[in-house]
């Protein structure tokens, strides 16, 4: 069902989902919160955009051009729809495409910043491969992993540019590993824990391509309470 | 001024210090809580032990072989005493030379578990370089850097065996780096953090050698309420 909701935590802006595929989660308020973006920015790129929250927040952030990518034509149609009740068609641009294909949009080293909530799920945890076509997609590296991704965030980065990643936190060894094969330095890394005295289940990553070593690890997010209500801190990003 | 305290958290071991020359860290009693030790577990080493917290603290976890190594003869000397008068001279051996010349003592492959709370600084920090020697060497990468205790730790390792490093946290990615390149797989990660909303200071981390990918992130660890007491969850440490 195509239901409109606000965005949470931006009063201002609206998103249209359809429940029966999937609804944006956390991750993708925390992860355009997370990234750098400076006043030298000008071209961002969300890869595999869905419903595009993470694009949508980014214009409260910043003026810069926005462009999301997304393989699936019914949920990019929904995107498209997001931007104009929300009037960003100026700002934000959306591509109905495999992102194997980018190169037939930009060329490299066009973006200062590529962002990008990438499916969580090697295709070998066949287990939790979800019927629905539209989640697999989202959920599964089905049409591309965690590699590609990070193999054509670093071409089409420019020197110096930025890769932000949310991603489950036991991928954390494998993200570094893929950012220092494809030369982008890991800068800023923040754990998402879901309560004090768990362990992470989210991790953020920004690197710099190119960049010289050296890293902070940013202040840990617990998202709930112990009695299971949303902690001070994420209520912040809601309220 | 030499003095015996009693080692935090730990009422009946006893631990000799020299005030002028350094005392142990959290870190060191953190390490010895953090890493994983199981009943096949029959031989430890720890790198760089320095007055002995971290035997002193793993003989109450254990009861096997603990081997300590220490380059500073006179820190050698009060740590010897410590494990004195703890009656634990069965179960601790202590070495007074530099790991460099391990090879003397012990063979490829003979040691479970290693563990080290190394120097933390890098020698070009030359700004941070204390005039005290003691405490030059025990916090700057004067006699050994990280990349030399992770591969002497490989070589020293049975395969399966396990490495725990407590460092800075802003040394993760080159942690993470040096333990691939050692064929030591990343299995457990901690982040400390000094308060809430703070970034993460310390890291500690549990590779095994020959292991295969996939690792977890332990809960953080908050160290200090808002107004500078520690936090419940190190009081618990310290009870």
């Amino acid at each position: 069902m195509k239901v409109i909701n606000d965005l949470i935590g931006y009063k201002n802006l609206r998103i249209i989902q359809n429940s029966e595929w999937f609804s944006f989660s956390l991750d993708s308020v925390l992860l355009p919160r997370f990234v750098t973006i400076n006043k030298d920015t000008k071209n961002i790129l969300d890869i595999g955009t869905g419903n595009a929250p993470i694009p949508l927040i980014l214009s409260t952030r910043t003026k810069c051009n926005i462009f999301g990518i997304e393989i699936q034509k019914d949920i990019y149609d929904l995107a498209q729809e997001s931007i104009k009740i929300n009037h960003l068609q100026d700002q934000i641009q959306l591509i109905n495409d495999d992102v194997h294909n980018i190169g037939q949009y930009f060329k490299y080293g066009f973006f200062d910043v590529i962002v990008s909530n990438p499916p969580y799920f090697k295709l070998q945890e066949k287990s939790k491969i979800n019927e629905d076509i539209h989640k697999t997609i989202a959920r599964h590296e089905l049409k591309i992993d965690l590699e590609e991704i990070i193999e054509i965030s670093s071409m089409y980065l420019k020197n110096g540019g930025l890769l932000a990643i949310v991603h489950r936190s036991d991928r954390l060894i494998e993200l570094i590993s893929l950012f220092k094969k494809y030369k982008i330095e890991p800068k800023k890394i923040q754990l998402i824990y879901p309560k004090l005295g768990e362990e992470s289940n989210i991790v953020l990553i920004e690197g710099k391509k190119g960049g010289n070593p050296g890293m902070k690890i940013m202040p840990s997010i617990i998202v709930h309470n112990h009695d299971g209500t949303y902690s001070e801190e994420v209520l912040k990003y809601f309220s």
